[in-house]
């Protein structure tokens, strides 16, 4: 099956630019090395609607998964479980698995302090109905699982390592069980001292007489560098490896062939 | 006004994880910055539907400027503005400023040699009907622009000198006079030793008592760490720079006098 996945980031920080959207390059990387095919990848602001909105688009366009990264934490503006229940009209409520985690991590972070369980804290396990809380062994608030039809919409917090491990722990495995062995493999071959468009009729060239391969050419630098670099990136789509492997390696000595002589291939 | 904006980032690189999207930030920052409101980013594959689809649903949203990057090149994938051809019915041809543009750039990249006019680099000149060239001088593909209604899109390419250098030249000017003084003024307090949910409930105080000031937690590890620190942004926005930061530093000072004792400032 193909394992179609959008990914949606929330938080202003990303539209303002005062953070890279890393959280977005991990998930991506990480669901395409699984065999998933990422479609696309939204971020909207802080904002109930915004989210709203969001959410309820990416699920008309049913993608296998939905993966959601922000806000899920303690704060006002944390409110992307509000945001999913309101958009797919589940009620939210304090759901007891994720009340429990949240209440063991803070008897567990309390080291003798008293961490009584605040409205803030406890806001962390209100969940849409029908959801189910993912542990969250390294951080506070419980990733989220809610099943839409044949979509399923997973929530992961914004703070990278507690994503990165929740990911790992609850949603690898369904990636890749869901793609069945298919997946992306590539290959790059770097070219200097050539200009991109001189590049581009090989390229269609080599895609012609390769089907199923994928050239992507990279341009290092500006177009007309005297010391310009290019990356030719090779890729093959299957659910057999070792076939598109063979596939990647035909069509580069095809296109290691017809390259005039003067670039320097820099494998 | 309220100059809202929207980015649509184009390439296969993004949705694989291969490449950070740094366009994104790039252009979040700056618009921001130039008193630009960013409400959505958008990526999408190297795929005529999806970037047309995706150009359609953020115009029917009517933003002052769409920005789009990447897929302005000579390869076959380079396809961003015939989807937008397509998807506004602006017939596509040969538009002689642009052309002029790509001819004049590889006469100078040529220094002796022999640079024809391709096909693949003759592609760069065919822009949309009514579409305008925007120069770009440190690379070939010309910027393009497009005015739809009230919306006006702007296409630049993914390399990201040439991004750059486009949106300083021909962009920037736009977006400050179009946000006419309007902007997001910020100040940034750390604080150590802390739980991001025993600050919500005071956020929620300070921002009660402080009205337009808006109040974001970022933290920077997971909850519970010893030596955890959370950065508190401190934003507010409007036309009156003065006004703005006297109003962030009377927030400020409010947070920090009913900061409980053990917290350490490390502003």
């Amino acid at each position: 099956m193909l394992c179609t996945i959008e990914i949606l980031t929330i938080g202003n920080e990303l539209l303002t630019g005062k953070t890279v959207n890393t959280n977005a390059t991990w998930l991506a990387k990480r669901a395409t090395s699984l065999g998933g095919l990422v479609a696309r990848v939204t971020t909207v602001r802080d904002n109930l609607t915004a989210i709203g909105t969001a959410i309820r688009e990416i699920l008309k366009r049913k993608p296998v998964i939905l993966l959601i990264s922000g806000g899920l934490g303690p704060t006002f503006d944390d409110m992307t479980l509000q945001a999913l229940g309101n958009t797919t009209k589940r009620p939210l409520s304090v759901n007891k698995i994720a009340l429990s985690m949240v209440k063991q991590k803070y008897r567990s972070l309390a080291h003798g302090r008293r961490l009584p369980l605040t409205k803030a804290r406890r806001k962390m396990a209100i969940l849409p109905k029908g959801a189910e809380a993912l542990p969250n062994l390294v951080g506070t608030a419980p990733g989220v699982l809610l099943q839409m039809g044949k979509s399923t919409v997973i929530c992961l917090p914004g703070v990278p390592s507690e994503l990165r491990h929740i990911f790992e722990t609850s949603v690898s495995g369904l990636v890749s069980s869901w793609s069945a062995g298919f997946g992306r493999n590539s290959k790059s071959v770097h070219i200097s001292g050539v200009f991109e468009s001189e590049m581009a009729p090989l390229i269609d060239r080599v895609m012609r007489r390769n089907p199923g391969v994928y050239i992507k050419s990279h341009p290092g630098s500006r177009e007309g560098r005297t010391r310009s670099k290019i990356e030719l990136e090779f890729s093959f789509e299957s659910s057999e490896p070792l076939n598109a492997q063979k596939e990647i390696d035909c069509a580069i000595a095809d296109m290691l062939q017809i390259l005039p002589g003067r670039e320097k291939i820099v494998k």
